[in-house]
């Protein structure tokens, strides 16, 4: 039960409410020496020893570090459930969009710690301002949340060509729009987007409230341009994960990149100093695609036809040319007529590095069911998310591999798309999202 | 894990692969003596020894029994997540339609359990033929699914007037189509539905794959009209667990009619002997209403306006007359200036037993979120379904009073409405969904 009369108020409080604002505790003692910086995600919340719920407690429910060298919820074994959310900036204030991004990083540290503002009634509450908190995750643990923020092309200039906030020099040459891909068949209403906010938690709720409360802090500031829950992950980034299955009933993620893999992290993951502006090295570039999965045609197919297109078995997930899960595919297998036993156009042929210059994907997508489509069938599908260290090396020529040849293609659709430059982690309390990129 | 060379199969095979079907095992041996009545949900599967995971064995992850005197999903203690679907039927061929059904019935009790038909690639699948099942839930255990089937008005006659099946004269008069309420703003296209099935489970996976294989099955004979999915339960049905919150941030279900309650079920939710037409007898009417919940503008309101709304205090889950969660409201008390303490127009007083002729619901709502609504907000609400013996006397009457004077009316919306009349639970291994109905 996190409900807590007595609680530390943190700046989270000051975005909207001024009436019971508090003595901002453990915020300036803490710099960056008491909270020295350390490997992924290793760096517990020093600077908030007042907590109630400190990370490292058991009762905080499996929270994972907020601060630390990387953004947490990218490494991080992918939880079970997402809720995604781009934002568009509707102020033209730079100060007033800091002012927001310093708010929103004490909320992200006390949301993915567990902690609820939680005055409702209490000392320090006060009845005639809006509650600190919605309050629909009280009493439930941190659920390992994580929190990853992004910046879209967008916020660097506008689709008005106007570079609202003086940084168009700093945008990183990596976050070049994508290009139109063959086949796409976009909405531009749930594509783009200023700023991402990536919500990662093992319980829905708690990945919803996080966001909620983000936008309610933003008020304003920003409004919610498009948002996506996922239901099931589809991928696994730790070998200590068991592979999932997307709705095509396969096995997904077996060959991603994964957080063991710590010399190739760095090749294709983790932007490398010299690869671009400062702000960014250390960080990543998200690629989001909501693809729609025709699963009524699909079912339709037989057996053999959908393992021809993925090319691996479906029960157990090898490659077709025989093994177990984790074996190599050998691509230059035939059968006794000829043909190879791994098709030309299967998605395990053409989305391999060995077709695409050797780029790797950090894949973290998950599954979505959006209801129905009106037509009879179930709006579902694959809400696909990859890290990288350069979407024009990576994501965009496996995407043009794939659009033109996959045999996939005839059972899925791409309503909508994302790219969002993911700076490194933040490793000072006092330091906030935003702050390196707008300084 | 789940993945079994050698399986039973059955008749929900028949639905969709000709080519590998086998002798459906378990079924004819089993008759009503081997599985005689029992009280709701206490009976095993026993026609089915030769599965590989039996309804009571650890392996079954929280498998709830798919036979007994009432249909499960009702009084079960609500579980996590939710996926409703309300199918349309498109065939004439009554048939057909009783075939579909008992396909349905089969896999319902196959799945419940968790077993997936899990054919792929093993004796007796065919490479040529669809797999038996989508697959996307391979691996996971039962995860507490239930299935819980209910038939609609429009199923007993059409919105062009016609009985296609020649079973008006079936129709209870408890079924009677909803008024249109004060303030409804519904979306016909996600209302109504001549068949609806709520699948509920810890896992959204094997609640989204469930219902996926329902329609997959039912291809040709009903297509999906609308579906819904519900990531966190709203409501309590069972004194074993804690009372959630809604997306208000208050706790929800507190006073809601509870598994323990058995003279309240009779009185309220089970349909008795007498009520109606035989077939519903021991069944209970579902209403659901979407209702979108304006989340922007309650986090804007102040705690003490949002606590007079509810009648409740966010914290505790208390009546504003004091004491605990579960304290009775005094809804006589003033304060010094002689208003109520509990408001006219307070959610608690309006929807209160003793304001509606002391009609109860059992409520079993779920929070959703379907991304943003297109206006920087998210789209966001309860999922609000409940149970009852008869809704002209209890769902009706009171969403009147609500819709007329409740508080809540300025925060919310009603989306979407359904009416379902689910019928008691079956009770042998050759019973089939729809078979007292159509008999
Ligand atoms: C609905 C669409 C998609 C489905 C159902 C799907 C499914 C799969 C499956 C089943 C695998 C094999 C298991 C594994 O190694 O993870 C796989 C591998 C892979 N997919 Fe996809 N995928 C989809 C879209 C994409 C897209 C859009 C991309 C990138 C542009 C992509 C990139 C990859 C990569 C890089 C691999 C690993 C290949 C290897 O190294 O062997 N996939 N996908
Ligand atoms: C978004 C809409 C709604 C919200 C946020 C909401 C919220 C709540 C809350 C917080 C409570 C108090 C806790 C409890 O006893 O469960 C409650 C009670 C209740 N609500 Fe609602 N509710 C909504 C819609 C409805 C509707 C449409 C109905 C029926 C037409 C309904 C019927 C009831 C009943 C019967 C109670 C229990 C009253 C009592 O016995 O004390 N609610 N609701």
């Amino acid at each position: 039960m996190r409900y807590e009369p007595e609680i530390t108020t943190t700046a989270y409080e000051r975005g909207f409410s001024k009436m019971h604002r508090r003595k901002v505790l453990g915020l300036a003692g803490a710099g960056a020496a008491g909270v020295a910086a350390a490997g992924a995600g290793a760096l517990a919340l020093t600077g908030r020893d007042t907590s109630p719920t400190p990370a490292s407690s058991a009762d905080a429910g499996g929270a994972i570090a907020f601060y630390g060298a990387r953004q947490a919820g990218i490494v991080t074994p992918a939880q079970d459930r997402l809720h995604f959310c781009a934002f568009d900036v509707i102020t033209d204030d730079k100060a007033a969009l800091l002012d927001m991004l310093q708010d929103w990083t004490a909320a992200a540290a006390r949301m993915t710690q567990g902690r609820d503002a939680g005055t409702f009634g209490a000392v320090g509450g006060s009845m005639e301002a809006p509650p600190d908190d919605t309050g629909e995750a009280l009493g439930l643990p941190a659920s390992g949340l994580t929190l990853t923020i992004g910046f879209g092309p967008t916020l660097f200039r506008n689709a008005q060509g106007r570079d609202r906030f003086g940084i168009a020099a700093k945008r990183p040459a990596a976050l070049a729009d994508l290009p139109n891909f063959p086949r796409d068949t976009l909405d531009p209403a749930i594509s783009g987007g200023d700023i991402g906010v990536q919500a990662c938690a093992h319980d829905p709720q708690v990945a919803v409230h996080a966001i909620r409360n983000l936008a309610r802090i933003g008020m304003g500031k920003v409004s919610v341009r498009w948002s996506q829950l996922g239901f099931g992950r589809t991928s696994s980034t730790s070998r200590s994960q068991a592979t999932p299955r997307n709705l095509f009933g396969f096995k997904d993620g077996t060959r991603n990149l994964k957080a063991e893999d710590t010399a190739l992290l760095d090749d294709h993951l983790w932007v490398q100093p010299g690869d671009g502006p400062d702000w960014m090295t250390g960080g990543s570039y998200l690629v989001t695609r909501k693809i729609r999965m025709l699963i009524e045609t699909w079912d339709r197919s037989s057996l053999a036809e959908q393992q021809t297109i993925i090319g691996r078995d479906k029960g157990e997930g090898a490659p077709l040319t025989g093994g177990l899960e984790h074996d190599e595919p050998d691509f230059a297998a035939r059968d006794g007529e000829g043909t190879p036993v791994i098709a030309m156009d299967s998605h395990l042929r053409l989305a391999h590095p060995d077709q695409n210059g050797g780029g790797r994907l950090l894949r973290r997508g998950y599954n979505f069911v959006d209801g129905s489509d009106g037509l009879g069938r179930l709006d579902a599908g694959l809400f696909f998310m990859a890290y990288q260290r350069d979407p024009r090396k990576q994501f965009v020529p496996v995407q043009n591999r794939l659009a033109k040849q996959d045999a996939l293609n005839e059972y899925i659709r791409h309503v909508s798309s994302g790219l969002f430059a993911c700076p490194p982690g933040l490793q000072a309390a006092d330091d906030h999202w935003g702050r390196s990129l707008f300084a």
